[in-house]
Order: structure tokens, then sequence, then C-alpha cells
């Protein structure tokens, strides 16, 4: 992997498309769920501007886009009841700044382990499922409410 | 796994020890080094208090948390100069709030993959080596420089 392609937006994924059902967004970034069937409620928290590090963004906005994590958090767990939330920023293969939120259950596909490890076991059926206007509405009511 | 596993801080690892080499702490959280070959410059932000999700804190002191967690991401990119950083906040098997950050390089051992992903080659030697006390004056530069 070359230099340029970590830095070249042209290529970027992120830039190109919006990376799944846009749920809610603002100037600074936009909320998408990732289709997922072992794990509804996965969204993805994504900068529009193309950066590779949260740190490449000033204070101000840092906060702002971590408020919009944490507001998203707080409608998963009030939609979906998971066990845990799992965060996680990682970028190695689009480095462009987008969050992973993801809603883990006891019995689910990967548990006690990262969503990246081998499988523990078979998707369990049966979870929640909450469309994406329900999401966009828990998302507005956590900001509003912070 | 029960409910009281997952909330019993009588058991929690990160209440009873440090979690590593303490590099920087405040009344809120404190900065530890992970000893791992692999991986250099892996730092854990841990909370003092047993909480389990990010949106347990109050707003005031997740901002505070989360400019620890980035002060630490100046200092290891400065110390380090990782190809890229990657964070996350997962506590599956450890529910007591606490922050990964990884430096990365394109050669290191899981490179795209996350570090909880199947190994992808050998361990790359010759990784700059920093100890605990650059590290943390380069969080105590950082946090001056926020």
């Amino acid at each position: 992997m070359s230099e340029s392609d970590l830095d070249d937006f042209d290529d970027c994924v992120l830039c190109g498309a919006p990376g799944g059902e846009v749920v809610w967004e603002s100037a600074l970034c936009r909320v998408v769920m990732v289709d997922d069937a072992d794990y509804p409620g996965y969204c993805r928290i994504i900068l529009h501007r193309h950066l590779r590090e949260m740190t490449d963004l000033p204070e101000k906005e840092r906060t702002q886009l971590m408020n919009v994590v944490f507001a998203v958090e707080r409608a998963v767990r009030c939609l979906y009841q998971p066990d845990k939330i799992n965060l996680a920023s990682l970028g190695n293969m689009t480095p462009h700044v987008h969050w992973h939120l993801i809603p883990r259950w006891r019995d689910d596909r990967h548990f006690p382990f990262p969503v990246w490890a081998a499988p523990q076991r078979a998707n369990s059926p049966g979870r929640r499922l909450v469309d994406g206007r329900q999401l966009g509405d828990g998302i507005i009511a956590a900001l509003r409410s912070t």
C-alpha cells in the first residue's frame, strides 16, 4: 500500500457514496445504518470531509462529532436495549474519519470478542428491528436532551 | 454470562489494578502503556470509576475523557509517527469504560485489519520505542496546547 492509497480521496468510498441508509445528518457529519444481519442497530457516524484522524479536526468540530456519536449511542441503547455498546474509529482500509457504533448482545455472533474476531456461534435470530425513521427520531431526541 | 458478571465491580480487573504502567492520570482517568511487543505505543485510557458505557457519564466528564483520549492520540502520533491511529471502546469482557489507542503501521501484524482479527504476517521489528516518561510528557504538552 503506497502513501497515495492512504490519502487519495478520489478513490475514497466514503467521499463517493453515503455508505449506508442516512438516518440523520448535519453540516459536519452523517449517521448511516449498516445493513448487517448479525448486528441490527449497527451505525456508522461519518465525517463529511476527508480527514484521516480525529486529531486532524479542530477541537470544536471534534467535540461536535463526538456529541453526535454519543447521541447515537443513547438512541441505540434506548431502541435496541443491547448488553453492551462497542465504539471504534479504525480507518485502516478507509482513512476517512468514521465511527462504528455496534450494539452487542451476550449471545451475538462474536460475543465477548470484537466483531472483527473469529465468530463464536451462529447468529441469534429475533433481535428487535428498528427502521431508519425511528432511529433518526431517537438521535434528534438525544441531541435535544444533551 | 449472568447480569451480575457484567456489573460486578468487585471482580473488575480495572477496579482492582492500574491495568498497565501509568504514564499520566487525573481525578477522572488514567493513561497506561500496554505491554504488547507487536504494538509499541499501544495505550489505554481508563476511567477510574466503574461505569459501563460512555453515555453513563455526565456530558462534562465525557468531554473531559475524550479530550484526554485525543491528547494521547496527538502525543502518540508525534512520538511514534504511525500510519494510522485506531481507537476503540469495547468492554465486552471488562465492562468498565476504557479506550484502546493503538498506533498502526502498514507492515504491522494485522494491517489493514483490526488488531483483534487474524494476524496477516509476523511482527515487523524495529519500531521506535518510547519510554513512559516521554509519553507522559507528550500527553501533558498536548493537553496544554488544546
